[in-house]
C-alpha cells in the first residue's frame, strides 16, 4: 500500500487540491518523496456534511457493530503493519521498535474501546437483556460529529487512529480528523485502512474523513462548524487555547478536550534515596530520555532535598545522561522549539549565578539537565514552564517548606511522581496532598512515562495540563467526553427495549 | 428567627455595606419590611478567600462527616420550617402548599445526595474497607469553591441551598451563594440555617458564604475570582451565555454549568389521542398552569395531527385555560417579561393572520394559549423561543412530515414527552429519534412537569437547554460536575488506605 497524499472525505477523496506539501525525515534530513494534497473550505465542508449524515446512521447502529468496526481497524493496522510502520519511521525519526509499539498500542486501544462499549449497559442502542426498566431509565448518546487534532510525538497512537478518534468513534460519533502535518503520510495510510475497515463491516460513508491542511484554517473552519459537536485535541498550551476559544464562543458551545502538556514533577525523599540510590538513578534517566523526551509525561522537574544521596544522584544523572547519544526529534521544528527553551533558560538560569553551559546547536537534541537552588527556581515563573524534549531541572531544597514552596510554583499537572519510603509517605503528607491538590495522576515509587490504557487510568490534570479535568484522554473513560446522558421516563420494560434496541 | 439582611461570609457578617435594598410582595404588591444590604467587592473578595481556605479542610474530612453536614442542613430546614414558608410565600406569591413541597424537595435533595456520597466507594477521602488496590486506583476529588446562581422560580429547591448548592457540598466543595435579589430574604434565612448546621457539624469557617447585589458586578466578579473552579447557574439563556463567556475566557477556564431552559415540546399521536383524550385535557392543562407555568419544564408548545381529536383537545383546553382564575407571578419583572412575550407572539401572529387576542395587561398572569398551523410555526424562529410563563402555543400539522418539520425548528430542549399507543411507539419513531437527538429527558404518556431527584434523573439537555448536555442538575449524578478524577499508581493497599481515608 502507498501514501496517495489525498483528503479522504468518507469513502470518497477530495478533488480539485491547489496546494500541496510534503512531510520531513528528521534522520535523513531531507523532505520524504511523497505529496500531501492541501485540503480546500470546500472538502472541509463536505467532510462535515458527510459525517452529519453519517451520524445519523452510526449512532443507532447496535453496539456489537461498532465494536465490530474497531476491531477490523485494528486487524487492518495489524495485516498493513509493515507499511504503516516504514511510513512511521521515515517521519518521526523514531524507531522500529517504537513503530511497532505504537502500533500494539494503538489496535490494543481500539480493542479495549470496543470492550468498553460492549460491557457498558448503559450505551444506547442498548443490547442489554437484563436490564429492568423502571420509572426513570438512564441510557447514553453520543453528541455528534467529533473533530481530532492528532499529538504530533505519537503518529499513531494519539494522531489519526489513536485515543481520541477510538473513543470518539466508541461513543457512536463520526470523527473528522485534522492531520498532523508532520506525518501526513503516515495519517494517510491509517486513513485508507480506517475507511477500509468501514467499507468491510457497512458502516456508513462519512464515519471518518482525514483532512490536511499547513496552517491554522482548517482547525478553525472545523470547530467552528455548527454540526461538529465536540473537539479532541493533544498538542501545546497556546494551540489548545486558541482552538479552545473558538469552540467555547460559538453559538453554540461544545465540549473541547484539550491534553496540553505538564511538567510532570518527581519528588524524591530522603530515605527512599537514601534506600535506593541506583535504581532511581536507573529509573528517572530512563524516563527522562526515552525517545528524546518527547511524551506529554516526561518529567522535566526532579526535586529532593539537599543531601549527600542528593548529590549523588545529581553527579551519576548528570553523567549518565552525559553519556545518552544524541537524540533526533520528531521533526526539525520541534528541535528549535526545544533549543529555543533551552538558550531562554540557559540564560536566564546564568543570570541568576548558576554554572550552566548552553549545548551546541547540532540539530540533534542532547539531553540537558541542569541541578539549582529552590531559591532560584521560584525566582522566575518561566522556569516552571515545559520545555518539551530532552530537559530536565534538578531542583534542591532545604527542606519540607521549601519543597513545598517549589511545588506551589507550578500549574496543574499531569502527573505527581513521589518516591518515598513507607514511613515518610506519612511524614511527607503535604507533598501527597499537593498532588492531590494539583496532578491528574500520583505516581507511588515510579516514574511518569508508561501511560496503560485501563479503564482506570486517568490522563488529564487540571489547568492547564488539560482543559477540563474531569475527563481523561486514555482509557475506557475517555468515551465519556464524546456521550450525553439521556432519561427515559415513563417507559415499560417492553417499549423500551423496542425504542432504543 | 428574623431576616437579618446581612451578606454571610461563612460564620461571620460582612460589613460596612453601603447600598441596601427590600424584595417585593407580588402578592400585595408593595415592597418587604425587611432590608438587605448588598454586598461590597471586600465582601465578595472575603468570601472566596474563606471558600479556599475551607476547602483545604473540607475536601479531606470523611464522607460521613460530609453526609452528617447536609442532613443537619435538612434537619434545620425542617425545624424552621414555619419562618422559612412564611418568607418563600412574601417572596414569591406562591401557594403555602407549594412552599411546604418545595421545602420538603429542598431537604429530600439533600439526603438524597448524603446517600449517594456514602455509597459512592471512589470518593476521597475513601471510607471502603473493601476496595482492592490494584496497580491503577482512580478515585474522585472535589475541583474547589464553587460559585452557584440560585433560579428566581425555586426559592428553596433551585436556589440558596437547592440542588446545585446541596451537591458542590456533597462533592466536597465549598459554596459561595449570589443571592437571586428576588428572594433574598428567603435566602438570608436559609443562609443562617446553613452555617447554623455547619458550626454543629464542626465544618471549617467558609464551607459556605451567601452574598446579595443588585446588578451584575457580583456575578462577574465572583466568576471571574482565580480562586473560584465551577459555577452552577439556573436562568435565562442571555444571563447563563453571558457568565459563561466570563467563565470560558479566564485565563483558567472553569466549568460552568448553565440550566437555561426550554419550551419542552408535547406530541400527542392521533390514536392516543383517540383513546384517552379526555385524560390528556386534564394532565397537559394541569402541566401547562401549575403555579403560573414557571417552570423550566413547563409545557410551551403541544403538537398533533388534524383530526376531530385535536379540534377537541384544543377546544377544551381553551375552555379549560379560561376557566383557570389569573396567577400572580413570582415578580412584577417576570410578568412584565411574560407580558412582553406575549405581546410579541400576539403581534406576529395577528401578521401571519392567527384569530388571535392580546389579553389585558392586569399585572396577574392570564393562562395564554393558541392554536397555529405548522406553517405559521415554522415561518418564524421567534414562536420556538420559551416565554416563560402560562404560555403554550397548539400547532396543527397535517402528517408525520410536517411533525417533524415542526420539531427541527426547535433547538436543544430539557425535555420531550410524546403521548403515543403502543403501535405509534413503532409507527411514529422518527418522532422518538428527533427527542433522542434534541431532548435530555423522554416522557412517554406523561407530562413534562415533575422533575424527580433520582440517579437515573437526567435535567440537562443539548445547546440551549443547557451549556454542557453531559451533566445533570438534579439527582445525585449532578454531583460530577463539582469532581475530577485521580489516578493512585503504584500505591498498595495499605498505602492507598493510609493515604486517603
Amino acid at each position: 500500500m502507498e501514501v496517495q497524499g489525498k483528503n479522504i472525505l468518507g469513502f470518497s477523496n477530495g478533488e480539485g487540491a491547489v496546494k500541496t506539501f510534503r512531510t520531513y525525515n528528521p534522520k535523513r534530513n531531507e523532505e520524504n518523496h511523497f505529496v500531501i494534497e492541501e485540503a480546500t473550505e470546500e472538502m472541509a465542508y463536505e467532510s462535515v456534511r458527510k459525517a452529519h449524515l453519517a451520524w445519523e446512521a452510526y449512532r443507532f447502529m447496535p453496539i456489537s457493530r461498532r465494536a465490530e468496526f474497531l476491531r477490523k481497524i485494528a486487524e487492518s493496522f495489524r495485516a498493513e503493519r509493515v507499511y504503516l510502520e516504514q511510513i512511521f519511521c521515515l517521519e518521526s525519526g523514531l524507531s522500529e521498535k517504537r513503530a511497532a509499539a505504537e502500533l500494539d498500542r494503538t489496535c490494543f486501544q481500539l480493542e479495549h474501546f470496543a470492550k468498553a462499549i460492549e460491557q457498558n449497559q448503559r450505551l444506547l442502542p442498548s443490547e442489554s437483556d437484563s436490564d429492568e426498566a423502571c420509572f426513570l431509565n438512564k441510557r447514553f448518546l453520543s453528541l455528534g460529529p467529533v473533530v481530532v487534532f492528532g499529538a504530533s510525538n505519537f503518529p499513531f497512537a494519539y494522531s489519526t487512529m489513536g485515543g481520541d478518534s477510538a473513543s470518539a468513534l466508541a461513543a457512536g460519533c463520526p470523527v473528522i480528523v485534522k492531520g498532523h502535518e508532520m506525518h501526513a503520510g503516515t495519517g494517510d495510510l491509517v486513513a485508507q485502512l480506517v475507511n477500509r475497515a468501514a467499507k468491510e463491516t457497512k458502516m456508513p460513508d462519512g464515519v471518518f474523513s482525514n483532512l490536511n491542511a499547513k496552517g491554522h484554517w482548517l482547525g478553525a473552519f472545523l470547530v467552528k462548524h455548527e454540526l461538529v459537536k465536540a473537539v479532541g485535541f493533544t498538542g501545546s498550551i497556546p494551540g489548545g487555547m486558541a482552538l479552545y476559544q473558538i469552540a467555547q464562543n460559538r453559538k453554540e458551545p461544545i465540549p473541547f478536550f484539550a491534553e496540553m502538556g505538564s511538567v510532570n514533577p518527581i519528588v524524591v525523599l530522603p530515605q527512599k534515596l537514601k534506600d535506593e540510590k541506583e535504581q532511581l538513578v536507573t529509573l528517572i534517566r530512563d524516563s527522562m530520555t526515552l525517545d528524546a523526551g518527547q511524551f506529554c509525561t516526561n518529567p522535566g522537574l526532579v526535586i529532593g532535598l539537599a543531601s549527600s544521596e542528593w548529590d549523588y544522584l545529581v553527579h551519576e544523572m548528570s553523567a549518565a545522561v552525559k553519556a545518552i547519544a544524541p537524540q533526533v526529534m520528531v521533526h526539525p521544528d520541534l528541535y528549535e522549539k526545544y533549543y529555543g527553551g533551552l538558550e531562554r533558560n540557559v540564560l536566564l538560569l546564568q543570570e541568576k549565578g548558576v554554572n550552566v553551559e548552553l549545548p551546541e546547536k547540532t540539530g540533534i537534541a542532547e539531553p540537558f539537565m541542569v541541578e539549582l537552588s529552590a531559591e532560584t527556581f521560584v525566582s522566575s515563573q518561566v522556569l516552571a514552564e515545559e520545555v518539551f524534549g530532552l530537559h530536565t531541572l534538578f531542583v534542591r531544597c532545604k527542606d519540607e517548606a521549601q519543597l513545598l514552596e517549589v511545588l506551589n510554583n507550578l500549574a496543574g499537572q499531569l502527573t505527581c511522581s513521589v518516591f518515598a519510603s513507607d514511613s515518610e509517605l506519612k511524614q511527607y503528607r503535604s507533598v501527597f496532598e499537593w498532588g492531590m491538590s494539583h496532578a491528574g495522576r500520583m505516581v507511588l515509587n515510579g516514574v511518569p512515562t508508561g501511560v496503560t490504557v485501563d479503564r482506570d487510568m486517568h490522563h488529564g490534570g487540571p489547568f492547564p495540563a488539560s482543559s477540563d479535568s474531569r475527563f481523561t484522554a486514555v482509557g475506557s473513560d475517555a468515551i465519556a467526553r464524546f456521550l450525553r446522558p439521556i432519561c427515559f421516563q415513563g417507559f415499560s420494560e417492553k417499549q423500551l427495549k423496542e425504542l432504543i434496541s
